[in-house]
């Protein structure tokens, strides 16, 4: 597909990394705030973080993507690409991404720390533990549980429903067998059988307090107001009336302090935190985006998915409670994904068809109507594959222009940085004026079910929605409990702005169909679901697993 | 108890710890080989280790107690505070204990990592996280629980028997609901329900087989050797057969390189690894010791629960599989034990009491007994707490002199290295000659029923061993299996030489009844189960992690 260039692994095995101390210096960062994990990785202190906000603050730049397909976008190597360029140029540019999740790195997934030569490195450590972060974060949520078990054998004095316990555990691995399971067996000693099960910590809401909190004090309050149960008669239970919220804090004390690594070529990167894009808001850390903005006059961060997902959380969530507007937009797409929603099967995409990539514009243009709704200005990056033909590339920038809005072609999977150096002019010409005006999808005083209505209509595209009497009642027992503040997190599939998977491109006339709703109220939002998603992957029958292996000098193979 | 001195936490926070890389250099380790965590805290690279191998070798020092009771005996105090009073004198000293589980510290025992002003720091992070490796170790754990159960998913290739999985899952918390669980519910999209269970992550076999290899290759030898199931047809299923013991050794690459730390008075310590005393052998890693012997004149090591367990397993496992051999054993001892050993409760404790302490000897004189049949010159130290009186004290002189064995009064939890002077004074006496010639309480070729009553009858006092016709049966198979030259490693309740806890003293006359076997096949030692042994402990009522809290500059309260 891509020109024939080395393995991600061996790629960053050959990497010439900087000792982080340099990388740090070079940003200004004084010795006494860097607390060294070895050589290449390094957290920041949170004491230069609280000095940072008063400063002068860099442009932020948000790289998100068309609709996914099993083609493959490219979104984090665009990121990576992009801060590279940006540097190239001479500009102070560091980009903020996602912790990769353990577990699908041993299903069929690989990691998330980039891909040819547009990877952070030391990419083994960053997707095998890194420093600590989610196994820290894991750890917090499961004292959690084993306190709630524990209050309900040792006499139940909030009078907690033991069928109504709606906090599970999470361990950071694929492990279908534990989604449903059924705990306290073997005799009173060891408490009472109940029904419960595992999430992958990714999906916990303490990573989605984590990621949104702003200082320890913060990020305590969060967690207290968890619900994690309700009472006989209906009442929530909050974290904090179970009095280990200080205790969970006190766990995540390292944990909340951003990871400073490199990309390939030396440039900064802040990776740091990384809830689901679904259930919850798919960012990096807001404390991670904050300490870059303070430190570089360009912070390029990513958001999960593809726009309707990723970006709308990103905007309508994150923004919104922290503040933060993006200055610029760079929308990922490639020719590839185009021909699949323009009805290519995959092993067809080899086939150079202009026409194709016509038919799967739409799905491009609605993303970026999408965007210019919320008033950002957008660039489109082509990520660049080999195959791809110069009559492909043109149907797509003939497109965008038609909207005002210019198509880059970027090849940094193959060239680092100097393959998006277009994509980087592209971007400074963006952000030449001065901060746009941001223009949220809905207001915070719009009623739930109105407010996701208008995600449906406006950036989904969906005729309407509807729930049946149950979930009605669910979104008037929120209103009626104080939640109606809250801004709403749509949990559906990836694969299409509709709920059905398969429908690529542009769905129209559809009805969006709200099955669930749930309030996380640590996190702030209200989660509503269209659908089954999965909080807790499974491993494919070869698990890569298998592959991965190490030698006696510490290498590590078979990880990609 | 003790004198009044602050908490330890507060005594911890006001330590003036040097940069880790000071305490290294001091050791002679190249800049090169250190991996600093923070300021304070660092990984030593293996190519070090391997180096050291060659070199000249320092003594080693064991630290052990008589039988535990409720009034607490002060071994890792005493080690601490052995190791600084031997550098006051003049040596390089340093120690190696084992990492504390995080469970424990939010239930209620506290943190391990000494007390008063003998202790390692920092203390918050040792005992909450420190630098992962405890997770990391259960990550690698659970991948194998989560391929295994894929494995029955995904066509059981293996045959493998679901009702004889004996791998269950581990996490380092306190989880009573979590020891008798069903997985697999919900369909067969989540696998076919199963019962198991989780462990606490020192119970976990991956942590006795990383805790006693010494290289990465003996490691993923030793993982892959693991059992972890049977077959329909009773054949043993091992890790290797499921192909991710590469990727196990792959996510201890880090944890696998001790952590450098130090004590309040500046000493080298390393903290590495922490297997159970009772299912396991109870001691920090080999390659920790080793590589301490490397570097310094003296290290100070401890086995865990009293001499009986730890010190045994520490013998007859650790050193036969290493060829470690101790220059001398200290035995810790205090007069508020032996006086529950001599019948007094622990309310009255406070009260003089010489005649109780006498009653309690028969105790110390047993363990004494033991150490010298071992081969080992060895010292008691009388850890001193500020009610014991001069007389209670010469009780335990006089008795020791009879078996030619100096007593020692240490007041280290006080008053730090200088506390503990006399000590190492009487220690540099006892290792002037030549390394002693280590007995071990059985020979490898003995077989495993004969070692029980070996280890029952020389090490316990016991008049004979018993077993059912079941459990005799499970003896004859793992010979048969070729496990016979295995040691054995007995799981007996540590606060008594027999299986009855409440028989403090130095019982006799009892028979061990043998209740269970099972191997570790990876780890390389037959466990003997002589009662209920808990390998996943519960919460109090309250617990300590309602008490613990940080405020914004991350300052920890209630860790003890």
């Amino acid at each position: 597909m891509h020109q024939p260039i080395p393995a991600d692994i061996d790629i960053a095995r050959h990497a010439s990394m900087l000792p982080i101390g340099e990388i740090a210096a070079r940003l200004g960062i004084p010795d006494s705030a860097l607390e060294p994990h070895g050589r290449v990785k390094a957290k920041i202190s949170l004491d230069l973080y609280r000095g940072l906000r008063a400063g002068p603050q860099g442009k932020l730049v948000l790289v998100t993507a068309i609709t996914p397909t099993p083609a493959g976008e490219g979104k984090t190597t665009t990121t990576i690409g992009l801060t590279d360029a940006l540097a190239r140029l001479g500009k102070k540019a560091m980009l903020c991404i996602r912790e990769p999740s353990l577990g699908p790195c041993f299903g069929i997934k690989g990691g998330a720390a980039g891909g040819g030569y547009a990877q952070v490195v030391p990419m083994e450590d960053i997707n095998l533990h890194f420093t600590g972060d989610f196994h820290a974060i894991g750890v917090a949520h499961n004292l959690l549980s084993a306190v709630i078990d524990n209050h309900l054998a040792s006499g139940n004095a909030l009078d907690i429903d033991p069928a109504r316990v709606v906090w599970r555990r999470v361990v950071d691995m694929n492990d279908r067998a534990l989604r449903q399971i059924v705990v306290g067996l073997g005799g009173s000693a060891n408490g009472a059988p109940r029904e419960t099960g595992y999430d992958i910590t990714v999906a916990s809401e303490v990573m989605a307090v984590f990621c949104l909190s702003e200082s320890i004090h913060e990020l305590k309050e969060r967690l207290g107001r968890m619900i994690v149960a309700y009472t006989r008669d209906r009442r929530p239970v909050l974290a904090s009336q179970l009095k280990v919220h200080g205790a969970m804090a006190a766990l995540l004390k390292d944990a909340i302090k951003p990871n400073l690594v490199q990309t390939l070529e030396n440039n900064p990167a802040l990776v740091h935190g990384g809830p689901f894009a679904n259930i919850a808001h798919g960012c990096n850390s807001l404390i991670a985006t904050r300490m870059a903005l303070g430190l570089a006059d360009y912070v390029v961060t990513e958001a999960g998915f593809g726009a309707d997902l990723g970006a709308e959380k990103f905007l309508d969530i994150m923004c919104r409670q922290s503040g933060l507007v993006p200055d610029a937009v760079v929308l990922v797409a490639t020719v590839r994904a185009l021909k699949m929603h323009g009805g290519v099967a995959k092993a067809d995409l080899g086939r150079p068809d202009a026409e194709a990539v016509r038919r799967g514009l739409p799905n491009l243009l609605k993303h970026l109507e999408n965007i210019q709704a919320w008033g950002l200005p957008v660039v489109v990056a082509v990520n660049h594959f080999t195959a791809d033909t110069p009559e492909e590339t043109a149907a797509i920038e003939e497109a965008c222009a038609a909207l005002g809005v210019k198509a880059v072609r970027a090849d940094h999977w193959a060239r680092g940085g100097e393959g998006a150096l277009d994509l980087a002019g592209a971007l400074l010409e963006l952000t030449g004026g001065p901060r746009p005006a941001l223009a949220f999808t809905y207001p915070g005083e719009l009623p739930l079910w109105e407010k996701v209505r208008t995600v449906a209509r406006r950036i989904y595209g969906a005729s309407d929605i509807k729930g049946d009497a149950k979930v009605l009642k669910a979104f008037a027992d929120l209103e009626a409990a104080g939640f109606g503040h809250l801004p709403v997190c749509l949990a559906k599939t990836q694969y299409s702005f509709s709920t059905d998977p398969q429908l690529r491109g542009r769905p129209e006339g559809f009805t969006l169909a709200v099955r669930d709703v749930r309030v996380s109220a640590g996190a702030g939002f209200v989660v509503v679901l269209t659908g089954d998603i999965m909080t807790m992957p499974g491993l494919p029958k070869v698990p890569a697993a298998e592959l991965i292996d190490i030698d006696e000098e510490g290498n590590i193979t078979g990880l990609s």
